[in-house]
C-alpha cells in the first residue's frame, strides 16, 4: 500500500481515536512504561498504571481497555493481571496480551500459556514469540525475534482459533490474523527495534485502538498503520536511535494531528 | 506577570537551590522515575530513589526532602513510603504528596486520606485531584485533569487549613494556595501534558524547592516559575512531545545557568 | 590518548561485540531500566530484564552476562539477584556489580559486603561508591561521586585482591584495577553526570563487552573508550543534559556503526 493509501485507511479510526480518547489501562513490564505512557498520549489516548492488587480489578473496569505484558512477571504484579483481566471481562472490555519473551524458560511458558486461556481480545507479539506460544521451535533471544513474520502465520492460525483471539505479528511486514483471514501491513523501519519499548508500546497501542475501532481487527490494523507510518516519518530526519526515539514520538502525535485536520 | 518578571522572582530561590544542591528522597510511581530524576538533576538538585523498607528511615533523614508519590501504590511498597515519611519527619525535613489519580477507586482513596493525615507540607496535584481529596466531584479520568484550577480554589483552602499544608495546584494556571492566601502563577504550555511525568517530576522539583526556599509556598512557587519558563522556551523550538522532552530539560538546564550566572 | 588512538584501541572488541550481539541478563534499579536497555541496543548488545525469581537462575544461564544493580533493592528481588548470579556462576558467565549509593546505609552496606563476598567479574562504581565499598570514608551523597578516581584507588586494589575482581571506577578519568595494575582512561564530558543512568548503564555495557573481550580488564576498558567517544561526540552538538541523552544514544550507535565499517 502506498503512503496515502495507508493514511486514508488508518483515518477514521485514528480520528474515532482522537474524538473518544480511550483510557487505556497497562499492566505492563518494568523497562517501558515510560515509553508506552508516552506513545498513548502522542497517538492520542490516555495512559494509566495502575498496579496494585486492590484496585486492579475495579480500575479496569473504569478504563476502556487493558493491556498485559508479560515482560518482567513476578507473582504479585501477575496476581494484579489476573484481577485486571477478570474486571475488564467483567465490564465487556476488550485486552490485549503482549507475551513478551515467550519461550525464554520453562515458568514463564507455563504463564504465557495461563494467560491465553483468559483468551485475549488481542495477541501482539514478534515472530519468534507467536511461534513459541503455539508450541513451535523458535529462534527468538530474549526480546529479539529472529523468525520472520510469514514464518508465523500458521501458527497465529492455530493461536487464533483456539482462544479466539486476533493475532498480530509485528515485523518487517506486520501480519493480522484472525481465523483463515490474514492482512500483510508493509513498512516501518528497522531501527525502531533499537528503541526499547516501541514493539510494547505497539501493544498499548493497539488496546486503545481496539477500543474505538469496528472490530479487533480494524483496531489491530490501524495501531500498526499509525506505527508504521510514524517510524517512516522520524527516519526522514533520524538515522539513529536516541533520536529516532524523540522523532518517533513527535511523529505519532504530529500524524494525529494532520489526519485529524484533514479529516 | 511578564517573561522577565518571573525570571526575576524565580532568580534567587533558584541560586539557592544551585548552591545547596539538596537531595531529593524520591519514592514515586513506577513510570516515571527517570524523567523525575532527570528534572531535578537538570534544575540543580540532586534525587535518591530508595525505595527498600529496610532503608528508607534512614535515608529519609539523609536526604534535604522527601517526595510521596501515590500513582502506582501497593502495600510493600506503601510501608516504605510510611517509613521514610517518619524519617523525614524524626528529622524535621519537608515532604511534598503528589496524590496521582485521586479519586480513581476507592482504596486510593482511603489510602489518599491516610497520607494527608501525615500532614505533607505541600500537596502538589491537578485539579481534579485536589477536588477528590477534598471529597469534591471531580471530572478527572485516570491521570488527567479534566477541571480548571480556579474550580480547585476551595477545595485546595479547606485542605490547607485541614492538614496544614501548602497546596499546589497545577494546570494552565497554577494556584499556590496556604489558607485563604492564593497565588496565581500564568504561563506554560500545553504540550506537556503530553509527556507523561512531567507533573509528577514537577512534585520532585517543588520538594527541592521547598528545602531551600525561605518558605514551603515561596518553593512551591519557585518550582511553577521554573517549571513555566522552561516549557515556554521548549515550545519554542519543539512542537510535538518527543522533542519538547528533550527541549524541557535543556530549558531547565539552561534557565538556572543563565540565572546563576546573572546573579 | 588521543580520539584516533582511543577509536583504535576500542576497535577489536567492538567489532566481537557487533559480530556477537551479546544477551545481557540485567537486574538492574527501577530508574534506570529503559536507559540501560537503550545503551545496550545502541552499542549492539541485547537486553532482557528477567527479574521473577522463578526465572531467574534459568535465564542467566541463558544469557552472554549478567548485570547486578544495586540502586533500589529489596528483599525480593535481591532474592532474585542471588539465584541470577548463582545461574550464571553455574554456567560460567561473567557478572558485573554496580554498587550503587554504597555507603548511604548501613543495610545498603551489609547488602554491598554480600554482594562482594559473590567474587563479580567486574566492579563498577564511582569513587565515593568505591572507597565506600572498601570501608573508606567517602564524601558521596546519595548517587552522586564526591571524590576523585585517583582517591579511590587504593581502595579498588584492595577489592581487587580480596575478591578477585577487576574494579572498574568511573569519572573525569576512568581507573581500571586489577591486582596491582592500573589503566586510564581520560576523556568524557561533565555533562554526562546530569543524565541519570549513564553510570548504570556503563555498567551493563561493561557485562556486555566482558561477555566478548579476552579478558574482563580488555571488557571494561572497551566500555570506558565506547561510553567516553560516544559523550565527546554527543557534546559536539547537545549542551544540555535533555538533547544529550538522545545524542549519546546516537553517537554509541554511529561509532559502533563507523568501527565496523572500517573494520
Amino acid at each position: 500500500m502506498r503512503h496515502t493509501d495507508r493514511a486514508n485507511t488508518l483515518s477514521p479510526t485514528l480520528n474515532r481515536l482522537q474524538s473518544v480518547r480511550p483510557l487505556v489501562h497497562c499492566l505492563t513490564n518494568e523497562v517501558v512504561q515510560e515509553i508506552t505512557a508516552n506513545v498513548l498520549l502522542a497517538a492520542g489516548a490516555s495512559p494509566a498504571m495502575v498496579v496494585g492488587k486492590e484496585e486492579a480489578y475495579d480500575f479496569a473496569q473504569l478504563a476502556s481497555a487493558l493491556l498485559i505484558n508479560l515482560g518482567t512477571p513476578y507473582p504479585e504484579r501477575l496476581e494484579s493481571m489476573r484481577l485486571a483481566i477478570a474486571g475488564a471481562k467483567a465490564a465487556n472490555r476488550p485486552w490485549v496480551l503482549d507475551p513478551v519473551a515467550a519461550g525464554a524458560t520453562r515458568w514463564r511458558d507455563q504463564l504465557m500459556q495461563e494467560f491465553l486461556a483468559l483468551r485475549p481480545t488481542v495477541i501482539r507479539g514478534n515472530a519468534s514469540e507467536i511461534r513459541a506460544l503455539a508450541g513451535l521451535s523458535s529462534s527468538g533471544k530474549g526480546v529479539d525475534a529472529a523468525d520472520s513474520t510469514e514464518s508465523a502465520i500458521e501458527a497465529a492460525k492455530a493461536l487464533s482459533y483456539e482462544w479466539g483471539s486476533v493475532v498480530f505479528i509485528t515485523g518487517a511486514v506486520d501480519r493480522i490474523v484472525e481465523g483463515d483471514r490474514v492482512e500483510d501491513v508493509a513498512g516501518g523501519v528497522e531501527l525502531t527495534t533499537l528503541v526499547v519499548g516501541t514493539g510494547c508500546a505497539l501493544s498499548a497501542l493497539t488496546a486503545a485502538y481496539v477500543a474505538v475501532a469496528p472490530t479487533p481487527f480494524e483496531g489491530a490494523k490501524a495501531a500498526a498503520l499509525h506505527t508504521k507510518l510514524a517510524a517512516e516519518e522520524a527516519f526522514k530526519t533520524a538515522k539513529a536511535p536516541g533520536s529516532f526515539h524523540a522523532h518517533f514520538i513527535d511523529a505519532l502525535f504530529s500524524i494525529a494531528q494532520t489526519l485529524k485536520e484533514s479529516a
